[in-house]
C-alpha cells in the first residue's frame, strides 16, 4: 500500500493503465519522474496499472444468480442478525382480487416454458422468496425463468387474465425489499435473459494509427445482463458502462434501469434517464412496447421510456435495453484522503469540481465509524493509514483521456488542497491491487453493516449543507443504543445513513422513525436517492412527492396496469389503488 | 480571423479567457510560445479571450417577445417566400368538441388577469398567429399574458371547464408549428413569467484562495425565462446553462424543456432528460403538480417530470424549471476545420471523441453547400478560409478547467488529424471576435436558409454511418429542381437537411415526402431527432415509434388532458385521439 504522510503523498503516484488496444506506448514508465511540491519532501512511486479490477468481492453472490448458490451464501454470511419482514410484519393484507395458483396455471407455464423453468423446488423457492438482507421475505410457490420477451409476454397476459400477481426479479440485491414476494406473487426471474444483442461501434476499421477503435459504444442486451459481465464485455472493446456500483458482481441491468441506480460514478456519468438510449417493456397484459431506439436524440412523441425507468417492474417488466456507453479513457487516478471535519470534506468537493471538472469521476465519502466497521468485518481490508481514524475520508477517482495531462491536474488540486488545510493525510493508488483495495473499503460498506449486528438503512438525498447533519441528530438521539454511521456518494448529495444495534427492537425503529423521514423532507431531501421504495417505503413517498403528484402516480398505475398485478405492495401506497 | 494554410494553422492559438473571478492569473499571455509542429513552420498567434460572445445575432429576434417587436422583424426579414399552413393546408378539421369563445370568457379573464394581459388587438394577435418561418398560422383571436402559476392554473381551469383550446406559447422558435395555434386555440404566453427564482450556490462564503465559488449551480426559474438571459446571468456566477442553441436570445427555457431542446452543447452536457431536476406544471384541468426538486437523486415513485419533457405543451403547461447547471470552466478552445470528405469527418469525431474525451463541448458539421449559403445570405458572416470553399467543414469546441492543459491535448489532437490527412485547412480562434465569426457560421445557418428561398427543413437523426447519405440521395432524386445541404449536430448523430426551391411547390414536396421519412425509417433513424413533432409532423410518428408505443401515448394524452384542449393537433395523430 502506497500511503505516506502528509508531507509526502504527493511525490510519485502514477495510476495509469493502457487499454488492450492503443496507438502509443504507455506515457507512464516504471519509474515516473517525481513530481515537485514546492516545501515538500520527493519519494519516487512505483507506476503500474491501476484500473479497477474486473472482480469486486463485496455484495457479489456469483456470477450466476441461481437462487441455490444464493441460498448457500446467505446462511453462510448473514445467519445472525435477521428480521423478516413478513406479510404480517408489514401490516399490509393480500390483495383479495388477485386469484391463487391452480395446477392448470402450472400446466400451462410447464407447456410454455418447460418443465425445467417452472421452478417449484422448495429450496431454490425458499431463496428467491428472500431477499440479500433477509429483511423481506415472501411466499410464493411459484418461481419462472422466461428465455426471451415472447415467453415473457405469454406468462404476463396468462397472469393478467388470471389476476395472478407477479414480481419481476433481477440480481436481488435491492435494499427495499422490491424484488421479493409478499405474499404469493409468481416469481419471474430475467436471469435467462442474459444476451448481448449488439455493440455499435460505429465506423470500423480504421486506418489511421489504430485499426479497432469505435465510437458509437450503443450496447443494447437483454434484461438479464448482470452489470460486471456487461462492463467486461465493454472493456474489451474500449467503452465502460456508465454506472457502476458494490452489487455490479449480482445486480442485473434490467434491475439498475427498473430502480434507476445510481452508483460510484453518478457524478460523472449522470442519471440513467440521460444514458439509457432505449427499453422493450412488457406491459401487464402481455404487450410488448418496442421503444428500443439507438439514438442519441430522438423527439418523436412522448419518451414514454423515461415512465419505466425506475418505477421498479410496477408498470412493466423490461426486457431489453439499449444503453449509451462512454469510452472506456486512458487514464485512472485514485486517491484516498483523510479529512479533520466535514466542512473539509465539503471544501473538497468544491475545489474538486472546480478544478477536477472534467475528469472527476467519483467523490465518495466516508465518516470514522464506517471505516471503523469495515476494517472490523470485512476480510482483507485493511487501514490505508498507519495512524489510527481520522474522522473523515473522501475517495476520490479521475479519468481522462491523457495521462500525463490528468495526472498532473489531479497532483496539483491535491498539492493545494494540502496546502490549504483540507487534507490531513493521503494516500494515490500506485497499481491495480492498490486500487483495488481502496475501492474494496468503500464498495464494503453496505455488507460490513449487515455482519456487524442489526441495522438500520436509510437512502437519504439531502442537499450538500446538510449532508453530515442527521448523523450528528440521530447520534444525539439514540445515544449509547445504536452506532450511527455515514457515508455515500457526497459528490450527489446522497447519504447512506446506517443505524447498527445488537438487535432489531421496535422501541429503537419508532425512535428512528418517522424522525429520519421527516427530518429529510424539512431539508428538502429524498428518503430515497437512489435504493427506490420497494415495499419498505411504498407507504412512505408523501414525504417526498406532493399529493398530486403521487395521485398522478396512481393514475398512470391504473392505466397501465389496472388489475395491479404488476409488483403489487409496492412503490405507492396500497390505499390508493384499490 | 486567424486563419493559416494547413501547414500553418496549428501554431500560435490560444483561446481562453479567465473568469471575473479567479484564483490565480491567467496562464494564456499575450503572445504564448509557438507550438513546435514537427515538419511544420510556425506563426505566433495573438492571444486574448475566446469565450463565445453573450450576444449571437442569429435567431435571434429580441430579449423581449413581445409579439409587435417580432411582427416587425418578420416583415422585414422573411417577407419574400411563404407558405403559410393554416389548417386548410393541412388538412385537419377544427375539432367539433371545443366551445367558441364568448364574451363571458373575455370578461373572467380580464377579472383574473386585468385588461392589458387579455390581447384582443389585431397587430399583436397576428403577430402570436404566426410562427417564425411564417410556415403556420393559426386565427386566434386571444392572447393570455398570466403572470404567475396561479394564473396559469386559473386560465387552464376555465378554458377546460368550458372545452376552449389553448395553446401554450414561449419564444415560438421552433420549426415545426408546434407554439402557433391552428384554429382559434386561445394563445397562453409564458413571456411574463420571467423570473430568476434562485441558484442554489452550495456553501459559501469559502476562506481558501478565493470567496465566491460555489458548487451545486441548481438554478431555479420560471418558464419564461430566455435562455441567453440565464446564461447570462449563470455566467456572473460562474456556471453556464448545460444547453445552447442558435435561438438563445428568444427561446423561453419552458419551451426547451417542453420541446426537449437538444443543440450546440449536448455532445457534452446530454439531453435534459439528464439535467432537469424539477419541473413545475400545469395540468389541464388547473391542478399544479410540483416536482420542483432540486435534488441530483430522487427514486421516490415514478419520474414524472419526464413526461413533460418533450411532449410540447400537449400534456401540461412547464410554469417553473429546475435545472442543473454546469460550473463555467476556465478554458475554451474553438477551431474550424476543412475536410476533403465525409469520411474525414466521421474519422475526426471518433479521434475527438477519443483523445479529447471529457473536453469535447461541440462538433458540429457542415457541408459546402451551406456555407455557401450562409456567405451569401447572412451579414457580417465571412469565409474564414482565403480559398474558395471545401466540401466539408467541422467545427470544434474544447471546454476545460486548466487552459495549458487543455490546449495542449487539442494542439495534439489537430497536429496528428492534420498528419494523419482528416484536416485539409483549419483555424482555430484566437479571440472572442474570431470565436464569435465562427460560432456565426453556424448559427447562421438556419436563418440563411430560410432567407435562402423556400425551404423544407428537415431534423433527422441518423446512425454516424448514414449520416450524410441522405443529401446525396436527395440531390439524386431532385436533380436541379433544389438545392440540397445538410449540417448539423454530427457528434450526436443530427443531420439538419435542407431543400432550398425557388418557391414552394407540391409537386416538389410530393418528391421530398414521403421519401424522406421513409429512408430515415428504413435507416433506423428518427424524423425528429431535437424539433419535435408539432404540427408538422404530428401524423408522422409512426415512421419512428411504435404502433403500441403511440397507443400508450394517446392513452396517456387522454389520462391527462381528457379534453384533449391542450395544444391540439400537433405531437400526436389527431385520428388516435377522438
Amino acid at each position: 500500500m502506497a500511503r505516506r504522510r502528509a508531507s509526502q503523498f504527493l511525490a510519485g503516484y502514477c495510476c495509469s493503465k493502457s487499454r488492450s488496444v492503443v496507438r502509443r506506448p504507455p506515457l507512464c514508465s516504471q519509474e515516473p519522474a517525481s513530481i515537485s511540491a514546492p516545501g515538500l519532501s520527493h519519494t519516487h512511486g512505483k507506476a503500474t496499472s491501476m484500473f479497477k479490477p474486473p472482480l469486486k468481492l463485496h455484495w457479489k453472490l456469483s456470477s450466476q444468480t441461481s437462487c441455490d448458490i444464493m441460498q448457500v451464501h446467505y446462511s453462510r454470511t448473514y445467519g445472525i442478525h435477521q428480521r423478516s419482514f413478513t406479510s404480517a410484519a408489514i401490516n399490509i393484507q393480500r390483495n383479495p382480487s388477485f386469484s391463487k395458483l391452480n395446477s392448470d396455471d402450472i400446466c400451462y407455464f410447464k407447456s410454455m416454458l418447460g418443465d425445467k423453468n417452472v421452478v417449484q423446488d422448495e429450496d431454490r423457492l425458499s431463496a428467491a422468496n428472500v431477499d440479500w438482507m433477509r429483511k423481506y421475505k415472501g411466499s410464493s410457490q411459484l418461481l419462472l425463468l422466461p428465455r426471451n420477451t415472447e415467453e415473457v409476454s405469454k406468462i404476463l397476459r396468462h397472469c393478467n387474465s388470471r389476476r395472478l400477481a407477479i414480481v419481476p426479479q433481477g440480481g436481488k440485491t435491492g435494499l427495499v425489499g422490491g424484488s421479493v414476494p409478499v405474499y404469493d406473487e409468481v416469481i419471474i426471474s430475467l436471469a435467462s435473459m442474459d444476451k448481448i444483442i449488439s455493440l455499435d461501434k460505429g465506423i470500423s476499421p480504421f486506418t489511421i494509427q489504430h485499426s479497432s477503435f469505435s465510437v458509437n459504444g450503443i450496447l443494447i442486451c437483454e434484461a438479464g445482463c448482470i452489470l460486471e459481465n456487461l462492463n467486461s464485455f465493454l472493456a474489451n472493446e474500449g467503452f465502460i458502462m456508465p454506472l457502476d456500483l458494490g452489487a455490479k458482481g449480482s445486480c442485473q441491468i434490467g434491475g439498475n434501469v427498473s430502480t434507476n441506480a445510481g452508483g460510484l460514478h453518478f457524478i460523472r456519468y449522470g442519471s440513467l434517464h440521460g444514458n439509457i438510449l432505449g427499453l422493450e417493456v412488457v406491459l401487464a397484459d402481455g404487450t410488448v412496447l418496442d421503444m428500443l431506439g439507438t439514438l442519441r436524440k430522438d423527439n418523436t412523441g412522448y419518451d414514454l421510456k423515461h415512465l419505466f425507468i425506475g418505477s421498479e417492474g410496477s408498470l412493466g417488466i423490461v426486457t431489453k435495453v439499449s444503453i449509451l456507453t462512454p469510452p472506456k479513457l486512458l487514464s485512472t487516478n485514485l486517491a484516498l484522503l483523510a479529512c479533520k471535519d466535514f466542512l473539509s470534506c465539503q471544501k473538497l468537493l468544491l475545489e474538486a469540481k472546480r478544478e477536477l471538472g472534467e475528469v472527476i469521476s467519483a467523490f465518495e465519502f466516508m465518516d470514522s465509524g464506517s471505516m471503523d466497521m469495515v476494517l472490523a468485518h470485512m476480510d482483507g481490508v485493511r487501514n490505508p493509514f498507519q495512524s489510527s481514524l481520522y474522522d473523515f475520508y473522501v475517495l476520490i477517482e479521475t479519468t481522462g483521456s491523457d495521462e500525463s495531462y490528468d495526472k498532473a491536474k489531479l497532483e496539483a488540486f491535491l498539492l493545494r488542497s494540502m496546502e490549504g488545510g483540507l487534507i490531513l493525510d493521503g494516500a494515490v493508488a500506485q497499481d491495480i491491487n492498490q486500487a483495488s483495495s481502496f475501492w474494496q473499503i468503500r464498495e464494503g460498506m453496505s455488507e460490513a453493516t449487515v455482519k456487524a449486528g442489526a441495522v438500520y438503512k436509510y437512502d437519504l438525498s439531502l442537499p450538500v449543507e446538510n449532508f453530515y447533519d442527521i448523523v450528528g441528530e440521530m447520534r444525539a438521539r439514540l445515544g449509547e443504543k445504536a452506532k450511527v454511521v455515514g457515508y455515500g456518494h457526497l459528490g450527489d448529495g446522497n447519504l447512506h445513513l446506517n443505524i447498527l444495534t445488537t438487535q432489531y427492537d421496535n422501541n429503537i425503529l419508532a425512535q428512528i422513525e418517522p424522525f429520519v423521514y421527516e427530518w429529510t423532507s424539512t431539508h428538502r431531501g429524498s428518503i430515497s436517492a437512489e435504493h427506490g421504495l420497494g415495499l419498505m417505503k411504498a407507504d412512505k413517498i408523501h414525504y417526498s412527492k406532493s399529493p398530486e403528484t403521487v395521485q398522478l402516480m396512481a393514475s398512470i398505475k391504473k392505466l397501465l396496469d389496472p388489475n395491479g398485478i404488476l409488483n403489487p405492495y409496492k412503490v405507492l401506497p396500497q390505499s390508493m389503488l384499490q
